[in-house]
């Protein structure tokens, strides 16, 4: 007979290195691992730990969240070597993926079709960072829980909501009427640094695709928006684009 | 006898990959190759193509600045395979690296102990985004040659001035009396969000490593500023910073 933990995932189950149609994922490292049990325990399966593990403070940090929650917590070093992708990655948490909806009453941040996983990790991030918990997803997209979003949002990731679309009108249909759309496109009609947003409905900030920006058809679904730059560039930066517009949305909001 | 190229490169010298202590460094790509003949042409020791190069409007842009500069520009099969990190490189700039001073009347960028390749890569786009030409560069610091900060910055790194300092009190001894110095810092006495920056000097934007951020001692060099940010992030990432600080400096001085 073999148990079964959360999520009906017998504990005998060989865990496998990371693959996007795995129903669990992982965080590598003693930070994300404790964003993990903090924000979203109900959802971890398991924690693993190296014997080399050094911070004893993490360490306890992470052994009183498991006991807290009745997670599973155990040494299991070739467990950790096999998973881990850097040596010095001395604690696992393995979680089951989940999915959540929007708050229609709050403001959004829209990425269509975002494509690079060390970016919507820094994007995520810095969402968070400006007060704004809720991410829109368009598909086709990059997984959003492969371990190397989730580590370069430093966890961040476990404090956003977020909900994936396989169209920008699914979106559209669900929250456009209650939300100002500001497509941001490198034709945007008025500048970032000088437009005052609507000052009563919240807000969405829609970005396109790392190489590709917006196609042009989103000019027509809201106030298009575009950040003033010299023609030195061909564009900034998704994430610095998106890290500008949240930065003055949010100022703008006080 | 062996002829020599410019600043006095035997043209049968082996190149090797890069390495910190290399007099030149590359361009890997058909971008940055592009950015590096089309801004420091003087610099650039030979480019060399790869038979498998698959872009002829690129080619044909590479082969006419090379003929204009009078650079060597030839096929090369097995050196390209040799000093490529990727296989979808098909062409690489040699050139040798420079050092230059900054423009006293301009604005600057300070960065002190940066530490990560595409960061820093990153800025420097950024920075040339929002028309801030001169860097400094406080060491310890990342090697900015190195191809991966030259990918990073997608070759904006050569329209960048930039000179490297030994220390703080070094770059402030020279330019510290022109400029307004802003340090940012998470202690920081005002908000980016609300402050009017000296509407007469121009700027040092001042950022701290990013593990560590700016030592408190900073506090006293000038006016500090804080990005304010939620309290579920320790801070931002270093090159989102920059990129708040850069947008809102440079929009308030239009």
């Amino acid at each position: 007979m073999t148990g079964k933990g959360k999520s009906g995932m017998p504990k005998s189950t060989p865990l496998k290195k990371y693959n996007k149609k795995s129903e669990y994922s992982y965080t590598l490292g003693a930070f994300p691992t404790i964003e993990l049990l903090k924000n979203k325990p109900e959802h971890v399966l398991r924690v693993m730990f190296h014997s080399d593990m050094n911070s004893d403070r993490q360490a306890e940090i992470i052994h009183e969240l498991c006991k807290k929650n009745r997670i599973q917590c155990e040494v299991q070093d070739r467990l950790v070597e096999k998973l881990r992708d850097k040596e010095n990655c001395y604690v696992i948490g393995v979680f089951e993926k989940y999915t959540g909806i929007l708050q229609a009453d709050q403001n959004h941040l829209v990425l269509v079709n975002p494509s690079d996983m060390g970016n919507i990790g820094t994007i995520i991030r810095t969402s968070i960072g400006f007060s704004v918990h809720n991410l829109a997803i368009i598909e086709p997209a990059v997984d959003i829980f492969n371990p190397k979003v989730v580590r370069a949002s430093m966890g961040a990731l476990f404090r956003i909501r977020f909900q994936h679309f396989d169209s920008f009108e699914a979106y559209r249909k669900q929250y456009g009427r209650e939300h100002a759309l500001y497509p941001f496109m490198l034709t945007g009609a008025v500048p970032l640094q000088t437009y005052v947003p609507d000052p009563v409905k919240h807000f969405s900030l829609i970005f396109g695709n790392e190489a590709t920006g917006l196609p042009e058809e989103f000019a027509e679904v809201g106030q298009s928006i575009l950040i003033e730059n010299s023609d030195e560039v061909d564009s900034l930066n998704l994430s610095i684009a998106v890290g500008c517009g949240l930065y003055e949305f949010t100022k703008k909001r006080r």
